[in-house]
């Protein structure tokens, strides 16, 4: 089959967009806006930019449904930080409740149940229980589109690293320990668990 | 344990990032050089931009310890156009061949036994048993950084869509039908089948 996203609507591009590109990694994203109250909202537009500077990546989206874009993207504009707190299985079910449609200025910290920890070099607190965390200052913001449907690249250059002491060990990050959740479509995310290797060609 | 960026290598920086943010989706993407041959290569920094216009990214490597990228790159600064092929249990031993480091202008449609097909908006060639590809335009490179460790973001806008028949049913992608693969740290991979639900709050 051939479909024309011009000959499509909204929702069909999104659909096919979120069936097609996964599993995809959870940025669980916390900022401040101006008035310095937390925000933390998962995003799964989410990959790495490069190595050095050591950089990241995700996509907030002005949603076509319902065309209330969550209150990170304002944040970051406001105030240039952010942390991207990494998603486990641990967490999942507390990440998913910071999805939640709180009012500006809410804090979804609070609402969820999420312990905030400090950072070192933003002002922006990460989340406690996260195995990882990324403290960022934004780098750049790059606008696709506007309206319902568009999107914003917002790159964070990573200022500090927090891991558990057990997930790096010898340079690298045990999967094992880590257990990430991948997301897929409507409600359904994945563990990583149903794994394999194939060695890379020469 | 806390790690700065600055104070660690390019390769610790590098092992961080592939082994925390995942699982990964995977662009195999094909394009034309100068002299209109084509080349194929996965990307697993790949996410969606947004909805609408209908945009994908992926973020091609300049690898710290080869000092070598991928001709994806130069190709698309020459032909502005890509295919973005998804990759699914079928085809992740041919995908994984395409990643030979072979000479520039060498096919790796040729090397690795993948069939192309013509695309219908671009010059480029798809991957035929892909179960679904995009047909992108070049919209714009950011680059972050420069020598190795660097990295550039390549945002394509979708012109056409091809996608098993199967695979479109009421307007959803069935998980099952698909059968996609995520890319994890070094060589692993992860087949998605350890799925559950999670209700987004109101």
């Amino acid at each position: 089959m051939m479909l024309r996203p011009a000959e499509i609507s909204n929702a069909d591009r999104y659909r096919l967009l979120i069936g097609t590109v996964l599993p995809r990694p959870i940025a669980w994203v916390s900022s401040l806006d101006a008035e310095g109250r937390p925000n933390l909202a998962p995003f799964s537009y989410f990959t790495v930019a490069c190595s050095d500077p050591m950089t990241l990546l995700f996509c907030p989206q002005m949603p076509a449904a319902t065309g209330r874009a969550k209150d990170t993207l304002p944040n970051v504009r406001e105030r240039p930080e952010f942390v991207v707190n990494i998603c486990d299985e641990s967490t999942v079910e507390a990440m998913n409740a910071t999805s939640a449609p709180l009012p500006p200025g809410r804090s979804e910290f609070e609402h969820a149940g999420v312990a905030p920890a400090e950072s070192v070099t933003v002002f922006v607190p990460r989340v406690a229980a996260a195995p990882v965390a990324y403290e960022c200052r934004l780098q750049r913001i790059v606008d696709v589109g506007e309206g319902p449907g568009s999107g914003s690249v917002v790159f964070g250059e990573v200022l500090c690293v927090h891991i558990r002491d057990a997930l790096w060990v010898d340079g690298k990050v045990p999967l094992e320990g880590l257990r990430p959740v991948g997301r897929l479509a409507g409600n359904a995310y994945a563990r990583v668990t149903d794994v394999f290797e194939l060695r890379r060609p020469d």
